[in-house]
């Protein structure tokens, strides 16, 4: 094969961006893969002045590649990429930050130790909610929940990345994150309250794993930017027990290539929150050879602490038994502690960590016939009251 | 230069798409072109059966080309392209079509010579609104309008594709629809009263007319898609007179390149519907040698009905004078009529063309101080009620 250099085409990326905005570099190749997501390797270096970012490219499909850049700065950027694709190589380019939009202030991080701000210095007070499950639902739920969010006080919602299955939580997502082999066997409409165990095939049997479904990645963002929109930060859930797909269960190979494909793709997204697990601690309860125990969990951690350029906030969820949250990959405490005594533990997590603390399961409100969630309208300001008084942030959640 | 043809891109397509959904086949080109979206011509071929659909292709940036299509039937279907690019051309493939979703019965049509049916035979009763600019204001505001239709009864809302300029009305879009050349002098932020007077500069000192700015077109079909999801019909108002940056004043050239791309993207978009322009009268009375006058209009129409595939709806809104809606290109009368006898103007319209009627404009609900946006609650509904008991259609607006 000859590779002819007048048929090589240039890099596209916006002229101007501004600070803490998304540039994206695209990038294309004639090359024929078999699997052009582990094949091809892919590095945006970015810099201005002194700043230098190194940012993962990733494969977006359709031949194409992209590597994406939150400026933290402001002023003239070059860049370079490395490749070990002769097309993806050593293409270059330079272009502008601005000043933010009037909204724009910046990703969220630790200030004064127990509290949060934009990084322009603007206080940011968490308010979250939760909608676990709102990307793999049906379109038009998935509008009616982006309709109330626009109507809502919260400035910060928790979902999932992989689809949920659970009680009230028993349909098949409109998207996969990675390609069918052959025939999906559809997952039980009726939740068995055995976890992990409802995935009637092996994931492996079901999906191409060495594949992504950029489709899918692609939905998430433009919702991502849409809460942008609406100054919400998104918690992002990465694992998650309530499976009938097996993608809490996919050995450590995939679960790091799965995260190194996410943070390619989300890290540049200035509203992003990192969350390793929710009820990190149940994949160790029931699981086989793949549990993920504490060391896993560490392992993984560090591996999004080591990718992500930008260093978003960093915290995993429980059920029962709480992370050690002093290890320094953790940025923030969050706990779900569904018992007595809020006030104290939350000033007791306050103390022990040195961390903000954010209780993100305290009870949610509702009428169903289970503890988690069945909170009084009068019980939820109670615990959330406590939460605060203890100078914590709550997140709300309803069923 | 030497063409390798181990190096061409194969087109990416759905394996499965579901009748009258949307297949998009995406072609890429290696090869450089001063401007891509003239130098370049690309048509898909779709076959199925009996059945054989030729689609305009477009440029959309990127190196990229796409080709659309709304499949009517289901079955097997294949396809191939011609193009003057080497890259572009006879490429072929083939993808099956299956039974369209639950809530997809297909673009709606005229039935029973006043009414109207989706393709499915489902009755389809309009009740529309207006929502003018709401692509071209800020993102928020988009977001809320978004929202609110999520929880509101209309099934077809009224909009423009080319910013509005006007009382109420005098911001810069977010997008442009074509490139910008240089510096763009801002819009007054004060209507001074006179339509097409506003624009400060000269459209082609402003833009770059032979290219478009895929970015903003893509914007909107990312909300075709939504109000799909929400069973909402889409009227698109091709041309306005409300203009601060040229788009009402292109001459003929570009106003038909424009019409040809425009369809090219958004006819595979089942909820489509074309409204050759507001307020097409007034082109007429203001503009110098690129005025519109009827004739024009015969020809932008004829040019929309022979461009577009599956002969989607079309009409046109008038401000004094009514178009000859008896033309066979009109597929249904839009009236705006503010004054009285409203239930004998519509029974004579329906008389006068045997088509159905829709009055897009009896005056929207408000309390503004202009004659167009004062009705009381109590008003719109009596004239939507005299509208109706004619045996024709309203629809809403709010000021």
């Amino acid at each position: 094969m000859t590779n002819v250099s007048g048929n090589f085409q240039a890099p596209t990326y916006l002229a101007q961006v501004e600070q803490w905005g998304l540039q994206e570099i695209t990038l294309h190749s004639t090359r024929h893969y078999d699997n052009p997501f582990t094949e091809v390797q892919l590095r945006g270096h970015f810099r201005s002045g002194e700043q230098e970012v190194v940012a993962e490219g990733f494969y977006d499909g359709n031949q194409t590649w992209k590597v994406r850049l939150m400026p933290q700065i402001q002023g003239r950027w070059t860049f370079d990429t490395s490749s070990n694709d002769p097309e993806l190589t050593m293409q270059s380019g330079s272009f502008d930050v601005g000043v933010p939009g009037p909204d724009n202030h910046g990703p969220v991080t630790v200030q004064g130790q127990y509290h949060f701000a934009y990084a322009d210095g603007t206080p940011y007070f968490p308010l979250g909610t939760t909608i676990y499950n709102w990307l793999n639902r049906d379109e038009k739920l998935e509008l009616r929940t982006l309709a109330t969010l626009t109507n809502s006080p919260f400035n910060k919602v928790r979902f999932l990345i992989f689809p949920k299955y659970y009680l009230y939580n028993t349909v098949e997502p409109p998207l996969y994150p990675y390609p069918l082999i052959g025939e999906r066997t559809l997952s039980p409409d009726r939740f068995s309250g055995e976890l992990f165990a409802n995935s009637v095939q092996s994931v492996e049997e079901a999906f191409d794993l060495s594949r992504f479904n950029p489709a899918f990645f692609a939905h998430i963002e433009a919702r991502l930017r849409e809460l942008q929109t609406l100054n919400i930060e998104a918690e992002l859930i990465l694992f998650h027990p309530y499976d009938s797909w097996g993608f809490s269960n996919m050995g450590a190979a995939h679960d790091e290539a799965y995260l190194q494909y996410v943070v390619a793709r989300f890290a540049a997204f200035r509203n992003v929150w990192w969350t390793l697990a929710n009820e990190y601690d149940l994949f160790g309860r029931f699981l086989g050879d793949r549990m993920k125990e504490e060391k896993n969990w560490d392992h993984l951690f560090q591996l999004v602490q080591k990718l992500d350029p930008y260093q978003h906030l960093r915290g995993i969820h429980n059920c029962f038994d709480w992370y050690d949250h002093s290890k320094p990959w953790v940025t923030h405490v969050v706990i779900q502690h569904q018992g007595k005594e809020l006030y104290q533990v939350t000033l007791d997590a306050k103390k022990k960590y040195s961390k903000p603390v954010i209780v993100e399961e305290y009870g949610y409100e509702g009428s169903i016939p289970f503890e988690w969630g069945n909170r009084s309208a009068g019980e939820v300001v109670n615990l959330h009251w406590e939460v605060t008084m203890a100078g914590g942030y709550g997140s709300h959640g309803e069923t």
